[in-house]
């Protein structure tokens, strides 16, 4: 595994690929050094991997045969969204078989659900920062043992805008802490290390290439915020706890808004310091189900809210056909 | 709402019942102060409050009529554990009705799954911090709107065992986070404030009376250290990403269990701390599934670790009987 030789042994931050990715290439150009870069001298030396929160294992499955094609991967929260993107996909890349038939790849386990589609995977991550950096341990070391290259992976969410109409889709230019700041703290044996949340220019762009080529996904690209919690994290003021007024959570809104951020989630940071310490090429792309500016509750109409979620399937189901030349 | 009158405005510390639980008091007693603190003024001035993440909502749903009579809430990472929790109890006590008919609550939406069964409530968290905060949020709502009173709820996972037989049981002592400490740090509006992780006294010495009345739950108290990641930062070496030796994980877990750590696991302290805040009497019960001082993989087979997950739930289930008068 020659990926290990690179290994830095205590700050596992941003290299190779991501960082060489110039801004000028041109998005149909392979990558040339599509090799991810799993960081653990340990798994040469483990006899089986079990991937526990997939219910997969490099001893009971043959990852290579199941997995070694795959050039896109999709991650989002929720896993009936993720099983919809799948079926979405399968008729979009018109394979063959009926898409209702799809399987969930981790059926032994409620955790995560997985759906393979062609080339493409779709996974579901649940809520927060630990939800989803459960997954993509597993999911980066799947496509390690699978040895796959070439592949993109997208996080395709929900979030709240701010300052945007809500259903606007924000392609993240910064993956931004409750602090503004771009980076990640991870806590490692007791001690916080920091890693960048530099994200892949050039998918970036290629994604708003997509968007002026589609009608109904009003797309732009932003800073968005992560947060741990959903209520007083946010500033929502509908929380069980809320010990701030109106004006206050306006004001962080502002500031929030002044220094980029036009959207806030839960995952972005990890996903973009997980992919950027793994040298794997990602975006993250998040419809706004609401405008901060304007309340906190989500009131709008279960078919609205459908509509919108749709959004950012759209825009990267267009991206992983163009890539694989089925629009010119 | 009388409630809202001890309000603090800024720190939203432990006040109320747990504090004022004498160590010496009977479990039989009923508590004195049994009102759930909801501690958030601006819900007074809403007109209809959204559970979003439950699908439920104060216009939608008779949140008193469907809600009301509930005495016990039992919460757990898998949607899928806490049905068949549900279906357990269901026939624990005796209800009448076919418990394979039980349908979930939550139907609507996939981010939590919620059962009742007769005065108990179980409900899926997801994994990690953020998660089960969303969902104690809606659930402390919930609670307070449906106006339920003298019910305690239950934290029943699944957890790594330090220095102790896999399928021990561990009732939660203290809950730490990754330095050891017995606090929560709650990011509001990109400021820093810290929570008590207090736990209710009474209930854990009434659950560990229950395990010396049971057979096959060995069942010790011990601190919960509650990490944000369940790879580096519990120190294992089978991740995507690790920078340290076998030496450094092991010199960290003896510091944990110098400490009084017995179990690790990334739910505890958020729990404990919005328990704490809003004055609900509350207890974390979780299994060990391995011992971390002898690896790091979940490697046990399936039927054994079903056993073992159902530890905590024939505890719980035993206390819920006794405090119903089932058994003497």
């Amino acid at each position: 595994m020659s990926s290990l030789k690179a290994m830095s042994p205590i700050l596992l931050n941003c290299v190779g690929t991501v960082a060489d990715h110039s801004e000028n290439s041109e998005p149909e150009v392979p990558f040339k050094n599509p090799q991810i870069h799993v960081k653990n001298p340990h798994l040469d030396t483990m006899e089986e991997d079990i991937l526990y929160h997939f219910n997969l294992g490099t001893k009971t499955h043959n990852l290579p045969e199941m997995f070694g094609d795959i050039k896109f991967v999709c991650v989002g929260g929720s896993a009936n969204r993720m099983k919809s993107f799948a079926q979405f996909i399968h008729q979009e890349l018109a394979l063959p078989g009926n898409m209702d038939n799809i399987t969930d790849i981790c059926e032994g386990t409620d955790r995560y659900s997985m759906y393979k589609v062609g080339p493409v995977l779709s996974i579901s991550h649940g809520m927060g920062v630990p939800s989803i950096s459960i997954m993509l341990h597993e999911l980066i070391k799947l496509l390690h043992h699978a040895r796959c290259i070439d592949f993109v992976l997208f996080r395709i969410g929900t979030s709240g805008g701010v300052g945007l109409e809500p259903g606007t889709v924000v392609v993240t230019d910064k993956a931004v802490d409750c602090f503004f700041r771009n980076q990640f703290e991870q806590v490692v044996l007791g001690k916080v290390i920091t890693r960048s949340t530099e994200l892949d220019v050039g998918v970036s762009k290629e994604l708003l290439q997509c968007s002026s080529e589609l009608d109904d996904v009003p797309t732009v690209i932003g800073n968005t915020m992560c947060t741990s919690d959903f209520y007083e994290g946010q500033g929502r003021l509908d929380g069980a706890l809320c010990s701030f007024s109106t004006e206050d959570k306006l004001e962080y809104l502002r500031k929030a808004y002044n220094t980029g951020v036009r959207n806030i989630e839960m995952e972005s940071t990890v996903f973009a310091a997980m992919c950027c310490a793994c040298g794997i090429k990602a975006a993250v792309v998040c419809v706004t189900l609401l405008n901060r500016f304007d309340g906190d509750q989500i009131s709008t109409p279960q078919d609205v809210l459908v509509e919108y979620q749709q959004r950012p399937q759209v825009l990267v189901a267009h991206f992983i056909k163009k890539r694989l030349g089925l629009i010119v």
